[in-house]
C-alpha cells in the first residue's frame, strides 16, 4: 500500500511539499449521503493553522480549500474526494541555504541519504505542512462518526516543558491559543512562551485526545488492533516520539488489583485502559496521549555537516514554532477520528450493522 | 488487508488460539537462499517460553516448530514459509468457569462484543500465545538483516514495578531470566517477584529494544514511516500500554537546544532521536521502548458480570505470568525486526540496492 | 499485500508445495456465527481432486482436512480459519531428472529465473495442487454467500478442444465426470479424451461460472471493480490463458442497439453483460467465462535446455491430467465466490446492509 | 486498499468525475531522480484526447495537466506525484434528463443501487474521462520502464466490428486516427465508421497491447501473478470484457504438443504463452488482448425506466464515441506499463536489483 496512504477502508491520501504549488489529499471510502460544505473545514484548519497567535510559527497561508470531487449536490456520492489547497506564502528565499547543509535534528540528512534527492525549501514533503490535509480528512471523519455513532473526538494539551494543568475543564480548551484545559494557567504559559521565544530556543508537548461514545466492539485482533493503529496514527504525527493508551507508561509501576478495570453492573468501575482491551473498544471513553519533541528549527546555532562534507553551524531563520505540540492538538483529534471512522467500516464489514448474530451488553 | 497480518513486503499472517490443535503462521515476501533450519527456532523460543523458570508461566509447551513449505534443500525458495506448532498442554478444565464471566482487564468482554461469540480456553485468540509465532518470524528476520546488513536487534527488561537497573551491560541480559542487564540486582528481582506472586498480585514492566547497524534511509515517509510502524508493531504485542522512540515522553520537557542531534564529522554526538528523523532511519541505533501493564490474570477476586448478567467475582487460577513483562522481551525483539525487514525490502524496492542514484553521507 | 494472498476484507493466504509436507491456508475476515464443520468440504474437494476418474490425473491424495483455528463449537469466531491438508501421494522420484532441466510450457524456467533456486518437486509451488486451498476456502464463502444473500455459484464444462455441448441443462452438470451440461455428449468425450490420452498429448478447455441471487450494487469503482476482480481471480487459476464477462470477446463484432441490455417493467431484458455494469453487480447473474490451455505435461518429447545450458528433450512422465481444463470447474466456482464474498463485506462496509440511505430498485 | 488505487509499489489514485471540477491522480512510489516535465504527457494525452478526428467523440478538452508535488528541480523526489487536470468542456445541459432515467448499458442503475446517489453529469465518475489520468501515470511508469530496463509498451486496434486488419506494420499504428497496423484498410474503416455514426449506431472493437524487452522473472505466484494482473488492470478500462494472454481463447481447441512453447539454444521457439508462465515472465514479449464493448450512448431509442418506476425511452444525445475501442489502445499500453513498473519495484525488493543469488539464464 502506498506510504502516504492511511487508512485500510477510510483511505486517506495525501500529497504535497510545504512550498510546492498545492497539498492535497483525496479520500477514499467515504460512505455516500454524507452532507459535506466546503465551510465546514473552516474551523478545524484555522485550529491548526499557522499565524494565529504570537505563539505559533509566522507563516500566513489563506488555507482556501476546494473539493475537486466525490460531492455532488452537497452530499458525497461515495467516489473518492479530493481536497485541494494552493500555497500562497511560499518564501523560497528563507530556505537558500538550508539546501546545501543539514539541519540537526530534521529530515533533511534521512530525505537525501533516501533518496539522493530532496526538496529543501520548508522542508519540503517532511514539512508539518503536510498535517493540513490530515485535518480536513479528518473533518469528513469527525461528521460521521457525530451523525452516525454519536462519537466525540476532542483533545487538549496536557503539558508543555515542565508545566501541567492546574485543573481540568473541557470548556477552557477551546478559550485560549494554546488548547489548555486550565484558563488560570494561560497567563502563565503566554509568559513561559514568551521568554522561550526571546530565547531563541523551543520546548516539548503532550497533547491528549479523548473520544467519547466509541461503541464496544471497534478495532480487529492481531495487528488491526484499535490501539496499535491509533499508535500508527500519532506516531506519524511530525515530532511526535512517544505514545500512550489509557495509563500509558504509568502502568509500568503498577499492580494488576490496581490496573484492571473491574466492571459492575453499572458498566466500568474505572478506565485505567484508555477504553482498549484486547485491541478492541469497551464502550468506555478511548484516550490517548503523546509526547512531541521540541522543534528542531531554532535561533541558536547547532553543529552540523554540509554537502560539501564540511563542518557548519546552522541557524534555523524563517518562521517556526517555538512548540510544534501547541497546533499538534486538532492533529491529534484528526487521526484519532480517522482511526475510528476505519474501524467502524471494518467492523460492519465483518460484523455486520447488527451483528452477524445479536447477543450484547450485560 | 488481513487483521491478523504483519508487514507489507515481508508479511506474517499467524493463526491460532491458546488452546486449540495448533499455532501457525505464514510468512511470505522472504527472499529466496537463504539457510533456515529447524534447530535456528529453538533459542528464541525457549527465551520466550513459558515454564523456563519459577518467575513466569507454569503452562509447559514443548513448541516443537515444524516447516511445512517454502524451504526446499535448507534454503528458502522465495515461497510463502509456513510454519506449525502443536498445543500439547491444553487444561481445558482451567478455563470452564471463564466462559460464563467476564475477567476485568482481558479482552473476554471486547471480543464477545464485537463477535457475539468467544473461544474462553485460555483467552482464546486473545492469549500471548500467539506471540509465539512472532518470534519465530521474527528469528528469520534477524537471520537475513544479520547476513545481508550486519543489523543486530536485542532487547532488555528496562523496569519491573519501581525497580530500575543500576547499570547497564548488554552480556548480563541473557545471563538471568529477567533480560535485567544489571547483574547485581538479580537477587533483588528475585525477591521481588517472589514475593509478588505469593501476594496473589501482579506488575507491570519496561522493556527496550535497540537495532545496531540499521543502514540511513529505512523508512517511507509519511504513513509508513519507521516509528510509525514500530509503534504499530509494539503496540501490538498483548498487555503494551505505552511506546516510546529514543527520548520518547522526556521530550517533553526538552528544550530544542538539547534535544537536536548535532551532526559532527565524527556522525551524530548523541542519539535523543532514537535512530530516526522524519521516519527514516539516520544510521544511528533504532531504540524504542514499550510499556507492558500487570496482567489481569491474578489471584486476587475483581468484580466483573456474567452473561446472565448477574454481578460476580473473578478469581483467575490457571497459570499466569505474574510480570508479563519478562517474557516480552524476545517479543519486542521479534517485532523490531518484523518492521525492519519489511522496510528493507521496501527501501531496495523504490531506491535500489544501491540507490538510483549514488551520492551518500558526508 | 502477500502474493499468496487473496481478497481484502475475506482474504484467503494459501501456502504450500505440490510435494512438501502439507499444503494449506488461512482465512481472515469471515464472519462470526457460521456453522462450519469439517465434512462439508468434502463435496467440493472430491469434485477438484484427481484419481476420481480414468479423465484425470491418477495421483490419489486423501484430502483430510483439519481445522486449526477460527472454529469454536462449531461456529466460526472471527478469527482466522487456518485450514490443512498433509501430502500423501507423494513420488519424488518421479520428478528426478526435471530438476535439471526445464519442461516447455510450465514455470521451471520462469521460477528458476526469478528467485534463483526452485523445488522441482511436481511443480512445487507452481503446481495446481495449491488449488484445494482455494476450493476450500471457497466451500465457506459459498455456504455464507447462500445462507446470507442466497447466491448459488455453480460452473460447467462448455468446450473441450473443437467440441461444444449440443445442449444445455444444470441437471447433467454434476452426472458425468466432465461437469458437462449435455448427457448426450458424454460418450463422445469419452471416447475423445480415451484417444487423446492414448496419443499422449492434453487439449484445452473452457469453464464458465455463473452465479445467481447477486444483489445489485456488489462493486467497488474503479479498480475494484467486480468484473476486474474476477478476472484477475480466472486469470490466477493455473493454465488460464483467457476471461470472458457476459458476451465477452463476441461484443467486438457486436453493435450497440444489439449489446445493451435494455430495462423493461419486469426488469433486464437481455444479460449480454453478465451481469455487471462499471465494475458493479445489477442484480441479474453474474456470468464470467475461462480458458484454459493444454497441460503441457505431455508424453511426447518436447525440446528444451538443461541447467548446463545443453539442449534435452522433455518428456513429462508422472501422472498428468490430459485436459487440467475438467477438473477446474470447482475451482472457478471457488475463486468466484471468493470475490464475491469479498466485495459482499466491502459492500456493506461503505454502504452499510441496508445502505446508507434506501432508495432502491425501481 | 482504495478501490480507486491501482499498484502495490507503484500505486496510482485517481479521482474526478467526469463534469466536476477537475481529474487527477497521486502516484506514490516512484523511485526518485526520474527526469520529468509537463511536456512529457503531452503525446500520450493527445493519442487519447476525444475531438482529435471525426471518429470520436468531439468533446474537447484542453487537458492541460500541472503537477503539484513530487517533482524539485525536473526529477523526482520519491514523494508522491500530484497531477491535476481541471475540465474545461462541461456542457451540463447535455445530462439533464438524464437525472431521471437509467440508460441501458450503462452505469447509472448500478450506481444508484449501490450508493443511492449519484453524480449523473456525463456518467460522472464511471466516465472514461477517467482514463486520461491512467495515460497520465502511464507516461511516467513508460519513461522509467524504457531508461531503466529498456522496455517498450504499445499497442494498436486489432478489429472493428467484423472488420480485421490485412497485415501488420507497427509503423503504420500511429499513421491513423485508428491505431490501425495496416494503411491499406484505413479509407474502408473510414467508411466504415462514417456509415455507423449516420446510423446511429456503435460498434465494438479489440485492442492489443506489447510489451517488448521484459526481462524474465516478474510476476508473483499466485495471486499476483503478471498475467493476473494484467487481467485486472486490462479489465478495469471501461467497456472491455474479456482479457486474453498470449493465445487467449484459442487455447481451447489446441493441443499441448502444439502449444507449449519449445525453448532451444536461442531462445523460445514460439510465444503462444504471452511472454508468461506461472505468473512470472519469460523474457519473450508480454501480448495480451482486450474486447471492448460498443458504447450504449447511441441515437436509437432503448427502452428503460425512470426513478419513478415508469418505462421510458432513452436517446443519449450528446458527444459520444461510435466506437469506444478507438481511444482506448493508449490506456491499455498505460495499464499495461502501470502492471510492469509495480512488478519491476516488487521484483527487486524481494529478489534484489542484481537477485539475491545470481544463476541466470541458460
Amino acid at each position: 500500500m502506498s506510504s502516504n496512504s492511511f487508512g485500510q477502508l477510510f483511505t486517506v491520501t495525501t500529497f504535497g511539499e510545504s512550498h510546492g504549488p498545492a497539498i492535497g489529499c483525496v479520500i477514499d471510502g467515504c460512505p455516500p449521503g454524507l452532507p459535506i460544505a466546503v465551510e465546514e473545514f473552516r474551523a478545524d484548519l484555522d485550529r491548526r493553522a499557522t499565524g494565529k497567535s504570537r505563539h505559533t510559527s509566522q507563516r500566513r497561508e489563506a488555507d482556501e480549500i476546494e473539493i475537486l470531487s466525490g460531492v455532488y449536490e452537497g452530499k458525497t456520492t461515495g467516489t473518492p474526494i479530493a481536497l485541494l489547497i494552493r500555497n500562497t506564502d511560499q518564501r523560497s528565499k528563507d530556505y537558500g541555504d538550508i539546501a546545501q547543509s543539514f539541519r540537526p535534528g530534521h529530515a533533511d540528512y534521512t530525505y537525501w541519504q533516501k533518496y539522493g534527492i530532496r526538496d529543501p525549501r520548508g522542508g519540503g514533503r517532511s514539512s508539518a505542512r503536510e498535517t493540513t490535509m490530515r485535518v480536513a480528512a479528518g473533518v469528513i471523519a469527525k461528521k460521521w462518526l457525530a451523525e452516525r455513532h454519536g462519537v466525540r473526538v476532542r483533545g487538549y494539551l496536557s503539558q508543555i516543558g515542565e508545566i501541567t494543568p492546574g485543573s481540568f475543564d473541557w470548556a477552557a480548551v477551546e478559550q485560549n491559543p494554546f488548547f489548555w484545559p486550565d484558563a488560570h494557567d494561560v497567563p502563565t504559559l503566554e509568559s513561559y512562551m514568551d521568554a522561550l521565544r526571546k530565547s531563541g530556543d523551543s520546548v516539548g508537548a503532550r497533547v491528549n485526545v479523548v473520544a467519547d461514545g466509541v461503541p464496544p466492539g471497534w478495532g480487529e485482533p492481531i495487528y488491526g488492533k484499535l490501539d496499535g493503529d491509533l499508535a500508527a496514527a500519532l506516531m506519524s504525527i511530525n515530532a511526535v516520539k512517544g505514545v500512550e493508551i489509557g495509563d500509558g507508561f504509568e502502568v509500568v509501576a503498577q499492580h494488576g488489583s490496581q490496573h484492571r478495570d473491574e466492571i459492575t453492573m453499572d458498566g466500568f468501575a474505572s478506565n485505567h485502559a484508555g477504553g482498549i482491551l484486547g485491541g478492541i473498544s469497551t464502550g468506555q471513553a478511548v484516550v490517548a496521549s503523546m509526547a512531541l519533541k521540541p522543534t528542531s528549527s531554532i535561533l541558536i546555532p547547532g553543529r552540523s555537516v554540509n554537502l560539501a562534507g564540511e563542518p557548519v553551524d546552522v541557524v534555523t531563520k524563517g518562521r517556526h514554532d517555538p512548540c510544534v505540540g501547541i497546533r499538534a492538538t486538532p492533529i491529534a483529534e484528526a487521526m484519532m477520528a480517522l482511526v475510528l471512522m476505519d474501524h467502524a467500516l471494518r467492523h460492519r464489514a465483518q460484523c455486520g450493522d447488527v451483528g452477524e448474530m445479536s447477543p450484547r451488553i450485560p
